[in-house]
């Protein structure tokens, strides 16, 4: 029924800091493999996947740091599970695919229903972007796939992502897509949901909290503030999202001294975003803030006026992911007032929400033995 | 230590369909009543808070509709309940604020910060935009205070729960401000964390999911779409925000056929709004829709060209809350399509995102008999 695993492998970036690391090919996952009619809806009360026993769950002590090549996973076998239990479930219809925004890094700022999602799904397909603290919160018989994706090999990649979900659907699988952020806001969630609904599969996404949300949060900067900013624009700073050009008509018309203007992705074209604000008219004092891995503990915070911001970036060596927020607002977080009293432009530390609050949100969850499970001894009797 | 309730009777809004309502006394509550070093801070640990003892729990058969002013909470009470437990727990320090985000109205899209907070607060102050499916979510133990608003009343209001919110943290409580959507995003979270600080007071803001993310999720709109939509746009049609003037300064400002706008609150200004974006340029049949109460069961949709977006609307008596997104995106919607197809302009129900998962988030959660409680009679006996 299924076709044999072959085609090229497709390279990950497996981050030095992350505890989950799968080395994946994913060349057989092409669509029209399997007739989707043939394949029935799984069970909605089923909340362990039994992919597990074929390659060991996600916190396998196998699958550690450094020990990547020897956990590749055989894609065409889990793909063959799934289809296999789903028949035998007897059903009717397919899987279906959640694209699921994860938020900026806190695990705090999860939704119910991304948790819910990720407590019942059978496969997951994880970005660069969603931390290993989110991650921690996955059902463990579901199956990990990192996709992540870097600088030069997006458009492959991209399309290699949209037929692995389309083939765990087919399959039969209840399929999540975790993306940092939002899946709508530079998120690319409107390319893989027209992809996926062209091909009759269905489709669902949840939207995250994006990173002006959760980042402007964190420091105490309001995006709207009466009598400060009066709208809030985003854009980013990736030529990639529409072209040099667009980009920079796009820059020139968010000259406004009553709006927050916050960018995406903005590191590497800052000198030519701060050039073209202040030519267009932008104040050169306009208090700005550019925050690394914003939410989480290891984030990076510099405060600068916006002329001055692209050398105080550099200065303090900040690095992808990187949010940038320009506007009167950021002079009403307390950060700013520190940075004028003391003069340290980079302040470090993060989780200000979170400091007086337990962030086990395992605790807050109900115990997954409440639930209806399959272990992969039960899935191996059938 | 305390001085006696006096002062005027803040009028409340009572929803008609709201399943929780107090009617709300507060003018005695005024800063410098209680000096704050005299106040301990309260435990981590308490999850259960002693007031339901004073008035009966926020779900008490008492407080039903069309009993409202039989069930008027004696806030100096409250007040000084807080102020006596947290003496004895002989801590030091005062109690702590947070601003809370929920969302725009599916409870689903709660963050898991939001759900701890509201399963560990003394006291709750929601606005009219919290919904009764989240305010369930709330530990039985907490006291609600309702503190909606309307047109009109907004300045002394405002003013009102900023004091109340004050003099909450004053009594050593740990006090969560509800607001739908993101307290950042045209929520004034900025104003009520400007206004604490300047009185010493521990505040923090949990993002929440702002509307536009939440229903273009739901709508099936990426509000950013490579070649599409480089940029993405909230502005409020709420004149208030920034004056008239202002507003006109922001619409003329936001004409772009490559940037999504989104309006909040704009269902009032609409006409005005797309003259000015017409005659500003911009494509007369870019495609919109105005969203009522996104995300939740009684969403209501309009799908139309700009230039007879307020039309559309008057047709389809939409009422406020409403959201409206302008731009090509909008055609991406499935909903887009339906219109197109069927002529049909109104499109009601919602929840596409949650159509195969359970909705009960109370089995998502740990049970509260887990989590260490304190009961009324417990309060009583010390």
């Amino acid at each position: 029924m299924l076709r044999p695993l072959a085609g090229p492998t497709m390279q990950t970036f497996v981050e030095s800091d992350a505890s989950i690391r799968i080395f994946l090919p994913i060349g057989a996952a092409r669509r029209g493999a399997m007739p989707r009619a043939n394949l029935p809806r799984p069970s909605r009360e089923r909340n362990c996947s039994p992919l597990r026993a074929l390659t060991g769950g996600p916190y396998n002590d196998d699958v550690g740091a450094g020990d990547v090549a020897g956990s590749a996973p055989d894609v065409d076998g889990m793909l063959r599970l799934v289809a296999d239990r789903a028949a035998r479930r007897g059903g009717t219809g397919v899987g279906r695919v959640y694209l699921v925004g994860t938020g900026p890094g806190d695990p705090g700022l999860l939704t119910m229903r991304a948790v819910q999602l990720m407590r019942s799904a059978d496969v997951v397909l994880y970005d660069r972007l969603v931390s290993s603290d989110i991650l921690q919160l996955v059902h463990p018989g579901a199956r990990m796939v990192y996709v992540g994706k870097q600088r030069g090999f997006h458009t492959r990649t991209q399309d290699q992502i949209q037929e692995l979900l389309e083939h765990f659907a087919d399959a039969g699988a209840l399929v999540l897509r975790l993306k940092g952020g939002d899946p709508y806001v530079f998120g690319r969630g409107g390319e893989e949901m027209g992809f996926l609904r062209e091909r009759g599969i269905a489709v669902h996404c949840v939207p995250g909290i994006t990173a002006a949300s959760g980042i402007s949060a964190e420091l105490g900067i309001p995006l709207t503030h009466r009598g400060v900013a009066t709208s809030v624009r985003f854009l980013t700073g990736h030529s990639q999202e529409g072209g040099r050009e667009e980009l920079d008509k796009t820059i020139a018309m968010s000259v406004d001294p009553m709006a927050t203007l916050v960018v995406y992705m903005g590191l590497q074209t800052l000198p030519n975003l701060t050039t073209m604000l202040v030519e267009g008219g932008q104040d050169p004092r306009t208090p700005s803030v550019a925050v690394e891995r914003g939410t989480t503990s290891d984030q990076r915070v510099v405060f600068s006026h916006l002329e001055e911001l692209p050398a105080a970036t550099t200065d303090a060596s900040l690095k992808s992911p990187t949010l940038i927020i320009i506007g009167q607002v950021v002079a009403l977080a307390p950060g700013w007032k520190s940075w004028i009293d003391t003069g340290v432009a980079l302040q470090t530390g993060g989780n200000g929400s979170s400091n007086v609050l337990p962030t086990d949100y395992q605790d807050l969850l109900a115990p997954l033995d409440d639930v209806e499970t399959e272990t992969p001894a039960d899935w191996e009797a059938h």
